[in-house]
């Protein structure tokens, strides 16, 4: 068999302004591209438990069990939901945009018996809603994304929400993959039990880890299961012993992605929480703005409207021919609706790194001069 | 709550001689320190369709359905589990160390009914004897083990067990976890179904994503399945869409660590699979020479010894201050036993860019000058 030959990697400069992956700062880059370690030596353990705190301060929580699932967002989804679920539990999922499909996709899998709670793509639920479906049905999980990154919308009120979950014993499990590290997360304030992220977007550190924490209630549920987690590699009653203090091997941790997860939350803590928040929030009123003005209004109503991932409504041009030229012609990328949205939306980020001044003018000057002229 | 603030990243610089990761070339950390650009830009479809057919070259196929797989090496090996298990499926594991517990382990979530072929820790399965389970008792899949990371062997006559398992109707699935990229794989010449790997061995890229490659045979088992796959996040229904000419998302690729990938396998490629396994060969055999005169034995019998992870007995020493020693005084990484082979064996992987002269001839002088003087 012939040995293939291709020429060395080369990539155009994008500027990401899309769902994600977001741009990724050289720090990071820089320290992502370290000769790695093994996954047992003490050292990689204390960057382990480095990388342990500076997530615990990202999700603003004091969970022991907080680490990064040696995978991308989506893996971060299945361990949130595998490990809590037996076959037959009853589970409740709020449905308002394509993730809150896949939670119902995925917690079927490991047989739990789903019950969707549903708003269109582009609304946000009302808590006393969810209120009322906890006190009709007993559930043992209730799974909300906090921001829907298929339509741009923030769930308000998620304190409220967690505590008519626990009035009635069920478990809240929470997306964060679009704000964590961009909007306000506060897991112990709200008193959420289980949330997952991932690195690529907020975080600014590239695809490859989903941030996973747990609360008391959580890790309770987890000792007291009755069968196996139905999935091996995301089982955390075993990765818990590699990242508590048995050090106890599991699978080979993804040593580079951890350098990198490192170096990116480093950048979190020096910014701080409020600053990063305050910087998303600025950016994306500037975008609101300039959007506006271009004739691409936002999509959802400012009160649940997610400042990291903008979505806007689409005058009358060809959605994929204008997003091809921005980028083919300016280096831009953005993305298109999916699903029930698909053609009627744009969907912009403004995510961590790529949430910057010039990345907003850059783009509304591009999306200008690629206007259809009256 | 107050940021925790931690020094950049300092790691020392260490040789790699352990069963993973291994040492990674310079080449491969530049590639994989580009910025990332998105997982669905046409720039990055095609950098996928390169590291597919470099793949598959590694594997010796033409497989289509050649991908990494989104996980660490143990991500692979569950892909390459549950696609094919359905529950109430009879499954045959050869078990002669660790890694064919694991696959006992990974096939009971699945609802699989296990039957364990079992051999001693180091020792190998004469191919009659799979031959014979296979004929006494109508399984769906049979899984092997080629390089047991645990115990230093490298399982013969593969094309020989595959037949025996095709004449009885069941697929083979093989780990070549620690064998692929530095002892001969290859995959249609020996007609293996499925296998998988990782990219921390002989890949020398860093670990993070599992090469997995799926037959004719086992396509079809995917195909006429009655139940949805077990796993979502590793659902090769769906995952395929992405890789294969549909394009269609499924979760966001580890963009940067897919770069990696795709340098390491061009290194491969440029070095040639039969230059690289003699080079393999050649420096093990200088190390169990060395081993051999230092008065550590090889564990395993030449004819089933594997050369890119040497197993040696240990002599009146005490192990885990040994090891210490070499890793605190020299900076070198090797590993002990584990399980039965506990305290009894040290683990020395030459794999992909750790396996140089200069590295073999650095590990005999250290272990010498750390001999107890007797």
């Amino acid at each position: 068999m012939k040995a293939p030959a291709f020429p060395d990697l080369q990539t155009s400069p994008r500027v990401l302004l899309g769902p994600g992956p977001s741009m990724v700062p050289p720090r990071v880059l820089q320290a992502m591209a370290q000769p790695p370690i093994g996954h047992l030596d003490p050292e990689f353990l204390k960057i382990m438990g480095e990388t342990q705190s500076l997530l615990r301060y990202a999700f603003q929580t004091d969970n022991s069990l907080t680490i990064p699932v040696s995978g991308t967002g989506s893996a971060g989804m299945e361990a949130a939901l595998c490990n809590f679920i037996e076959p037959g539990d009853s589970v409740l999922v709020g449905v308002n945009g394509y993730f809150g499909e896949r939670l119902v996709e995925m917690a079927g899998r490991y047989g739990a018996r789903v019950d969707r709670l549903e708003r269109p793509w582009g609304e946000v639920f009302p808590p006393d809603e969810i209120g009322e479906a906890v006190r009709r049905k007993a559930y043992k999980l209730v799974a909300v994304v906090h921001a829907e990154t298929s339509t741009g919308t923030l769930q308000p009120n998620v304190a409220e929400i967690a505590s008519a979950v626990h009035r009635h014993g069920a478990l809240l499990v929470l997306d964060t993959v679009t704000s964590l590290g961009g909007s306000p997360v506060k897991i112990d304030e709200w008193d959420v039990d289980i949330a997952y992220s991932g690195t690529q977007k907020c975080l600014s550190c590239p695809p490859g880890l989903a941030p996973l924490t747990v609360g008391p209630r959580g890790r309770e549920t987890l000792r007291s299961r009755k069968t196996k987690v139905g999935n091996w590699y995301l089982d955390l009653t075993l990765v818990e012993q590699y990242w508590g203090s048995e050090r106890t091997y599991h699978h080979t941790a993804p040593i580079n992605m951890n350098y990198a997860l490192r170096e990116a939350l480093r950048l979190v803590a020096e910014e701080g929480l409020e600053a990063r928040w305050a910087r998303h929030r600025a950016n994306a009123e500037l975008l609101w703005a300039g959007l506006e003005n271009l004739g691409f209004p936002p999509f959802v109503p400012l009160d649940h409207r997610n400042p990291t991932l903008t979505t806007c409504s689409i005058p009358a041009l060809d959605d994929a021919a204008f997003r091809r030229s921005l980028l083919n012609e300016y280096n831009i990328e953005i993305a298109g609706g999916f699903g029930p949205l698909k053609g009627r939306i744009f969907r912009i980020g403004l995510m961590g790194f790529s949430s910057r001044r010039e990345n907003v003018i850059l783009l509304l000057a591009a999306m200008k001069e690629l206007m259809p002229r009256g």
